[in-house]
């Protein structure tokens, strides 16, 4: 597939093997721990892979970043969402003044939010937290034309990167959420999921932010309309993104193609950034093994995308917000998961007696 | 059912009735905060439900305790457990110098833990951290003999409740969890929850720490003689705990029961330490209101439990450890839900537009 894309980041990009050696010296040391073996059950394998992804027996966790990437989306038009366009550019606002969900949550587990303005539709003066990178002010109205042209697509992608490494160059990141924030997103990304899990629009489709039974309707019709205007190329995941996408998913996509490079492990949120972390395991395979499954969300197309790249979420909390708030709370969980490794005591430093033969 | 009980702290049991005000008051803040009306799912309905047990519409956590009760088993003669006897006390130690599962996760959300020996066959010299407070160390073998006398039976729950009013008395307690120490428990606990609920000790008898086959058949054998010989009465709590208890269940019922008598939402954890709210919830069925369930274990017998008190555990990771664990892990949820009434912005304070109609 590589031949097929242009920019030179995207050439270039080589995710590493996990490290098997890692992984089984924490295995061992789990079973040495002062619990009989496998009792703390999704724990010890989210600790044994995060091992495995940083190539460290002991995994550090380090520096916890949540980057949320906001966009609009032309397709709002169409009236596939229950709320206003403005919504988008007074959140990026509530995100950098602290007041959102996903703030509350990433300060709850000590994580970090960079917010990314992708090409939300208003201007923003710099500000602390904010990257401001936009593409344009939304994409166009995938329902009369393609979303973005290829080099855009291209552009997101190579953009998510650079932004994941400058970040990662100034401070370090041991962990990566991913967060979405964007009007219609769920939109694009039921477009993007029916096209790379190869379902039907009607079954990955939902209410998104609040649809009621009709405007639900109108949004599965939108969609249907979208594919068979634009037939996105289930083999080539620019041409998709090109079509159908959004800024903010290709960053996200981008994102997670950096962090894999550098064995960080990505904590996937929602809908939206499942419909990226899609994007960016078609453009190279490999980064699913970096790949940590936060929540299901209530969006039926979510399971269905999980499924597809064969990950299991951790939490199941009926939760549709978006902007990493599920990516935060399963934060919390991977950082539980590797103090055991880092913290517990082993048989014989605590002389505990093991089990009976 | 108050009659039957002698005990005069037991016989003035009395738990308050949810805070409907309350809860209804942090209903409509959530509806008002800067995210679509109920799209943080479950964490919303935990942050109402917090409000309506404590009595405040936008509750604060404050102090989160868990407590960790040990005792030995009588029952161990007949072989039930994977582990050796010893490991209880050298688990309590283990605790005492904080490299247990339980320590671990209890200093990642921020809670203290409180270790109680409520009839270890050990002694311990005065420790931090410990609470001591032996019926006696160890019950007798019920497979031969009551656990405990009934007098024992009353005095378990009543310590749990002074031991709960003590520390709440000295720094106050605003959320609680239970854990259990105990080689043995499991086989006390499938007994109790056979009888509670009504179920075959095959459909609810586990592995515990890691039975075989063979093993776990000889378990169930020696439960379904044990009820056999004493026939518990189903409707009369104190009966089942006299005969197939454990002083640490008796204790965290009792911890149970006292915490919901202040408004303190009780975080249960695994199976035994459900076993121990089904005996608090048969002295006071109001107690139910008081207790959130943060995990499923394996142990078969733990959803019954949980489906009988119409209690929906939060996670589903696997686990069997115990110690609280569970618990400790659900604290950090509940913790983030409250936070999402505290901390998040309203659509009006952040200027962002409501949903259309």
């Amino acid at each position: 597939m590589k031949d097929r894309l242009h920019g030179v980041l995207l050439m270039n990009v080589e995710v590493p093997t996990l490290d098997r050696v890692a992984e089984k010296k924490a295995r061992q040391r789990l079973d040495r721990l002062t619990k009989p073996q496998g009792s703390l059950g999704r724990l010890e394998d989210l600790a044994a892979q995060i091992a495995g992804m940083k190539g460290q027996p002991v995994p550090q966790i380090g520096r916890k970043v949540i980057f949320t990437v906001a966009a609009d989306h032309g397709v709002v038009e169409e009236g596939v969402s229950a709320y206003p366009q403005s919504v988008t550019v007074q959140m990026v606002l509530n995100f950098l003044r602290g007041g959102a969900g996903i703030n509350v949550l990433a300060r709850h587990v000590g994580a970090e939010v960079i917010v990314v303005d992708a090409g939300v539709a208003g201007e923003f003066p710099p500000m602390d937290g904010l990257i401001r990178r936009k593409i344009r002010p939304g994409t166009a109205n995938m329902a009369k034309e393609p979303a973005m042209t290829r080099s855009e697509a291209e552009q997101t992608v190579e953009a998510g990167m650079q932004i994941f490494t400058q970040v990662y160059e100034k401070g370090g990141i041991g962990l990566v959420g991913l967060g979405d924030m964007g009007i219609g997103n769920t939109t694009a990304s039921s477009a993007i999921t029916a096209v790379l899990t190869g379902s039907s629009v009607r079954a990955i489709t939902g209410r998104g932010t609040g649809l009621e039974d009709a405007a639900l309707d109108r949004k599965v019709q939108v969609i249907e309309r979208v594919l068979q205007l634009h037939r996105p190329d289930p083999d080539d995941a620019l041409d998709v993104l090109h079509k159908v996408g959004g800024f903010e998913i290709g960053y996200l996509a981008g994102i997670t193609l950096a962090a894999a490079q550098r064995r960080v492990p990505v904590i996937v949120d929602g809908f939206i950034t499942t419909a990226a972390a899609l994007i960016a395991w078609r453009i190279c395979p490999e980064v699913r093994h970096y790949l940590v499954a936060s929540h299901r969300s209530v969006e039926p197309g979510h399971a269905t995308a999980l499924k597809t790249m064969e990950l299991q979420p951790l939490l199941d909390l009926r939760m549709r917000l978006g902007e990493g708030t599920g990516a935060a709370l399963a934060m919390g969980l991977v950082e539980a998961a590797c103090k055991i490794l880092t913290e517990m005591a082993t048989f014989d430093e605590a002389g505990v007696d093991e089990k009976a033969e």
